[in-house]
Order: C-alpha cells, then structure tokens, then sequence
C-alpha cells in the first residue's frame, strides 16, 4: 500500500473550527507514575552511592560494564580523533556553524548580557551585574536522537557567557541492552553494538570545545551531574534534550540546580500568503514531520488553491523521502492545513498556539512580523527555511515548545549567566531611603528591618 | 530565663572547620510526600471541576464560604478603599517605594529587555524580538508573611515588561478554618476573624496596579491560575511566595505556565572588615532572622576582636526586638559568626555560600565586590543595610536562595518578558547557508532538511 501524508483541512470559516482547533491542540505532557518512581529511586541512589550507583545503572541499562566512571570518561584526544575521521565538508560544515552561531551569541550578549549600573540623585549606585555560572552540564542523548549540531547549540551560548567548564554526558548503550530494547531510561542506538560513539556528536564536541565528558546517559546521568560523585564535578545548570526518564529526572533536580525547559514535540507553523513555491512549504513541513511521529506542521493561508497546491507537492515529494513513513504518521496525526479569512486572522491563530518555529511565507514578512507576539524563533521571507536556521544560520535552535513561547524564551547566552543586583546607598541617600523602609518595615510587623534603616539616619 | 542568641563562632583556621561549615550550610527542601499527593489531587479537581472545586477548597481550608467565584473577587473600588484608609505615612512610603522600584526596573528594561538585530554580510537579518507576557499571576500569602512590599516587587516589573494584566490571588482564612490552624494548605492569619483582609496589601495592590484579584490561596489559586475556570482567567506565569502547598503547585504547574525560582528560607551573609558600627551589622543580622526561625544570618570578618563586639551588639540589642524569640531560635540554629584570616578568604567562602543577600560591610566594599562572583544582591557600604534594599532602594526584593545564586537572578523585567529570535536569510544568504545546513542535515540522517534547504538553492 502507497504511503499518504493527509493532514486534516481546516476553515475558519467552519462552525465547528474552535473544537477541531482544540481537538488539533491537545497534546498530552503527562508524567507516568512508574517513570516518575524509578527515577526518584535512581536519584536518591545516585545521590547517596555516587560513582558506584552511576556505574550500576550504566550496566543495567546500557549493557556498558566498567571498572570506575574514570572509564567511562572521553578524553579530548577522542574528540579530536573523531573530528579527523569524518569527511572534510563535515569538518567543514561544523566549523562554520560554530562560527556563525558564536558569531550570533556574542551579539546576543552585547545586546541584553552585559553588567549596567547608574547613579540616582543622592548618588546611591544602583545596577545589575552579570556573571557566567561556574560550570554546566550537557545532555546529548544516545542513539537516533543524537544531534551533534544540538551540542553546538547548547555549548556555545555557554561559552559565549564565559562558562569556565563544559561537562557533557552521553550514553552509548550497547546492542540488545536494555536502553536500545526502549525499556531502559536512556535512549538506544538501534545501530550501537559496543558502547558504539557517534562519531559526528564527538567531533561536535572538538569544535564546540567540551571541557569533560561521559559515556553515561539517563537519570543516572543528570542525578551526577546535579549531586556530583567521587569522578564527576556537580554542576550548577544542566541543558540539553533527552527522553521521558531525562525530563523527569531533570524536573526533579530543578532548585539544587538549574535546568532548562522541558520539552515536548517539536512544532512548525507556516503563514503563508501564496508566494512561495508549494513545494517548499510541503519540504518545510515535511522537516517537522520527520523529527518524530508526534511533530507537528501547520500551514495557515487564506488561499484554498494554494493549500491544494501544498497537498499536491506532499503527495508528490513524499515518496522520495527516506523518513517517509515518520512523516506521513506525523502529518496524518497531528498535520493541518487551516484555510483562513485573511492573514490578519492567521497571525491571530499562530498567537494562540504559540509554535515553537513559525515560518511567515509571504512576500511581506515585515507586515506580518509585527503582528506575531508568541514564537519560538519567527522565520521571514520564502528563503528562510526552518533547516538553515536550525543548523547555521546563527540563532539557537533550542526553542521552547508546546505553546511555552508564551512564556519561555529560545536558549541564550543568558540562560548560561546569572544577575546580581548592586546597590550602594551614599550617606545622604540613607536619610531619604531610610524613613520609607522604616514606615513599611513597621507596617509589616518586621521592626528589625526599620531599626536597621533608622540607625543609618543622622 | 532571658533569651539568649548565640551564633556559632567558627574559624577557617579550625581543622574541623570544613565538616561545621557544611552543616551550616545544610538546610533540606526535600517535599513532603503527604503533602505533594494532596496538591495533585486538588490541582486535578480544580483543572476538571474549576469554580466549583475551588469554592469547595476556599470553603474547607479557609473556612471562606461563597456561593461563587465571582463573590471572592476584589474590586478596584475595594483597593481604592484600602489605600484611603492607611495612614497618610503609609501611602506615602508605598507610593515612594513604588516610584523608586518602577525607576530601577525601567533602567533595567533599557539595559537588557529591548529588541535586537543585525544584518550579516549576506544581508540576513538576525535578531530578538522582546515581547511581554499577556497575563500572569501574582500568589500574595496570607496571614503572617503577607507583605506589601512582596506585592510591589512583582507588578512592577511585570507592568514594566508590559504585561497587560496581573491577577491576584490572596487568602483570606477565617479564624479556626483549618488554614488558621496550621494544617489547610494556605497560610493561616491568626488574627482573621472573617475573612480578614490586610489593608496594606489592598492598599500596595492599588499603588502597584493589579488587574483582577480573588480572595483564595493555597495550591487551588495556582491549579486556577494556570488552568483557568470559568471565573478565574488562566495566566501565562506565576510569582510570588507562598508556603510549602504553594511552592508543590507551583512546581507541578511549570510547563503548563512559567513560574519563577521556589523560594527556600531567606539568607543574609555580611562580610565585614570591622569599619562599620558593630550596632548595625547586629540589627542587619536581626532583620533577617526576625523572618523566620529557620532564616539564615552568617558573618564573616577577619577581626575576631570585631565579631566579639557585635556579639556583645547582638546580647545588648536583642531583649529590645518584638520577635526576639523568633530572632533567639534563627541566630542560634542557623546563625554563625566566622573568624577568616583575611578579606580575600572571606569573599570565597561567600562565593561557595551564594548567599540571597551579601553585604559587603567595609570602608572599601569596591575592593571586594569585583571577588564576589554569586550573589541575589550585594549591598555596598556601610549605609546600604539590606531594609533599604528590601523597600525601596529600587533593585527587586525576590532573590535566588538556598545557593541558588549560583546560576539564577532576581527577579525582574526579563522574568516578564519572552524573546523570538528573527532571522531573515536573503537570497543571497541562503547559497551560503544551504550547503552547510543540507552537509549537517544529511550527516543527522534527516533529509527533508536538507532537501528544505538546497530547494533555496539557484
């Protein structure tokens, strides 16, 4: 039977639009109890046993027996091995990427990441410093998830706030363990058949600079990197994709250390107004799609010709795809074409589901820009396909997900530096400041606070 | 028996000094299973049943009964009232403090909230967009710990990010509801007699500009809060404090909406080199202890002949204090006075303790303050004693605990405010990109990135 990639046409216009908008929506982040458990029992275990818990559960799951987590560590001559042993336009390709997402960063910083202070009227200094943490973790996950260009994007914003240490952990479980049997809590390689490395994620690591690194993966991984053992240096921020046991176990360590945001399926939206070339946006929508059978790609377009255009470029461009089954599962599942009054109420619906990329395919990308208040990162323009800007075009491609752009931001240089408030109150400046705090200070009950501002009055 | 508050005197030069130094330092957030089963359960009800599960909840732990939603709203007017019913000090105080808090977090937004980009030598465009938060939540505690000035510290900002609307949450416990009596899971006000409002805050409410506000607490105002009921309109984002209910909500709701850091006890860490009055550093020790019984207060000093005086402060100073008691248990449980052998040593120790707050008590606090890496607020110089900070100095009051300084910020205008990045590939961009980005996409195994990219080629 013919592969078909169908994903459901929507109108505006249609009475019932707002249940099928929900029903379209509705993706479930639920937590699984079972999960949850074994992860607490392996985070306590890791916390109390350290280094001989880590290389227990590395055993048990990922079938990768070793003496010490010492063995368990890459050196930096295994990375730069791997940077030498893949072809010279992957070399390349990685290079440049660095290049231009440092490139990016660094203005990134200049923009919103550099220390501010002035003076007030009494000459009391008020500002903010900012300084990078000390040292973070990076998960990469194992198996068919592992991107090399996510470690580009985790690690140099990190560098780029001036992160003195870099630790990665990635698991390389070993064929027939549990983690490749999908029952383990990391991620099988479906390929590994030794502990097998992803040579590409390692020469990532060369470029990208990794101060240390493990062949670990799972609770066990994050529990490490959180509470420290005897080998492993505690980090104060871990980042980076990974599957259910991960994001459990990283929403469970959030407060002993800081933690990115957890993320769901990845999502497209495209705007289009009909100038693009059909068979763009089906490709567009098809980089979505591919990820994941839970990806979802959305067009919106006020033209019904051009969404059967679009249709037709999918019906015809799908069968050439290597991952065409992924995708038409996407599509099928979770794809919609939405048939829209006007552009105006295309921008408004990509408001409310806030997608973590959005594409505006128009000939006029800077009428609608204003227009678009949630998104992850907003593509302009028919060229600015979602693939150059997840592998070089500068900005990060950690972007958050499931409508959380309403409140969350892409991963940045910021997310790798803290603020420290300044203040200096000058002597004249305690004489005015003083009374206020006291009069609030004594309105809530708390007569320390107003006896220390009082003894600074004259 | 007089009270007696006896910090423990360390000294770094003590061999044993490392194992006393980290039980200091040991304090655990670890969450009550009781507890976090009971927060699901009512997050559950209230997402399924809403308005009737939360008039139910206010009903059984606040001893609040209303026949709707809508009788537990405040009006503009209620606010108005409040604030003409204080003292004509205390409008003024607010007023001032709000001004003075509004005039640092607008420097702030100039700082580091604006929008950003660029063009690349290809003519790309790259950049941020910095948008405001449509909606989000402040929780106000109830009872003891219901603080105005906590009320400041979160609308303003987020009125200077830009946010439309703020909706408050606060408890109104009836006197003898299970709240009151220490076991209902919103804060308990032992003086509440039915209902009982606290004026300052209504009146901090008025002066700060809050949108909606409803009379509930405890983890059904969250579950209301970010899943929204009929009455109550779901938000983008939750701040504020709450008790150990509120902080189990919270953490559950991160992800549906964005919350800020869950608070633990709050801390103080002075580091002195003896030139300021003994008197001060022992009530700035006070004002924080007086918060709470497990409330940090450590000091550091290179004179032991100094932390003998202000302990001779503390001995002189304390029979005068209303919350001796609770300012007796803190000093004695949690507080410490520690000898170091000079400056540079006493600003490491801070850096390991990451402190809330960190006062730099010296005649030349701009030595020390370039060696002090992790920090909520450093406060500079003698007259800057943290009351002033807490009020109305400007910078925000909500700061990162625990040591979690370590890799978190303030509170502040970016906690209100999300970023899309922008890019824009030209034509002429997109020859460049597209044979990088189709090179990485291919050695990831997905094609239709890389197809998505070389369609855009010439």
């Amino acid at each position: 039977m013919t592969l078909q990639a169908k994903p459901v046409r929507l109108s505006t216009a249609d009475p019932q639009f707002e249940a099928k908008f929900k029903a379209l929506q509705h993706w479930s982040a639920d937590t699984d109890a079972a999960i949850e458990q074994r992860v607490a029992d392996i985070l306590g275990d890791v916390q109390q046993r350290g280094d001989a818990a880590v290389l227990e559960y590395t055993a048990r799951f990922d079938g990768l027996h070793a003496q010490s987590v010492a063995a368990l560590e890459l050196s930096q001559a295994d990375f730069k091995a791997a940077f030498e042993s893949i072809p010279e336009a992957q070399r390349k390709a990685l290079q440049d990427a660095e290049r231009r997402v440092r490139s990016y960063h660094e203005a990134q910083k200049k923009a919103c990441g550099e220390s501010w202070s002035y003076r007030d009227e009494n000459g009391s200094l008020l500002g903010q410093k900012v300084t990078p943490l000390d040292r973070v973790g990076i998960y990469v996950p194992g198996g068919k998830a592992s991107y090399p260009s996510s470690l580009i994007m985790n690690a140099v914003p990190a560098h780029v706030a001036g992160v003195a240490e870099i630790i990665m952990v990635v698991p390389t479980p070993v064929r027939g363990s549990v983690a490749t049997g999908g029952s383990g809590n990391t991620e099988g390689s479906a390929g590994a058949t030794k502990g097998e490395r992803n040579e590409l994620v390692l020469a990532a690591a060369y470029v990208a600079g990794v101060t240390r690194a493990f062949t670990i993966g799972g609770a066990q991984a994050v529990a490490a990197l959180a509470y420290g053992t005897a080998t492993i240096p505690a980090v104060d921020k871990i980042t980076g994709p990974g599957n259910a046991y991960v994001a459990a176990a990283k929403r469970r360590v959030f407060g002993t250390v800081g933690i990115d945001m957890i993320a769901g399926p990845s999502e497209i939206l495209v705007l289009a107004d009909g100038s693009t070339p059909p068979d763009w946006v089906a490709m567009d929508l098809f980089s979505q799609a591919e990820h994941d059978e839970l990806a979802q790609s959305i067009l919106l377009c006020p033209d019904a010709a051009y969404l059967d255009a679009v249709q037709a470029a999918i019906d015809r461009l799908l069968p050439e795809m290597p991952r065409a089954a992924i995708i038409a599962k996407s599509l099928n599942d979770r794809g919609a074409l939405i048939l829209t009054r006007n552009m105006e109420e295309a921008c408004a619906i990509s408001n409310r589901i806030a997608p973590e990329h959005l594409e505006v395919s128009s000939s006029e990308p800077h009428r609608w820009e204003p227009l678009l208040k949630h998104a992850g990162a907003i593509f302009l323009g028919a060229f600015t396909s979602e693939s150059l800007g997840d592998y070089c075009a500068g900005p990060n491609h950690v972007l958050p997900t499931s409508g959380t752009a309403r409140f969350s931001s892409p991963l940045g240089v910021y997310d790798f530096q803290k603020r420290s408030s300044l203040i200096e109150v000058s002597q004249a400046g305690a004489q005015v400041l003083g009374p206020i705090a006291a009069e609030l200070a004594f309105g809530e009950g708390l007569q320390a606070h107003a006896r220390a501002a009082e003894m600074r009055l004259k």
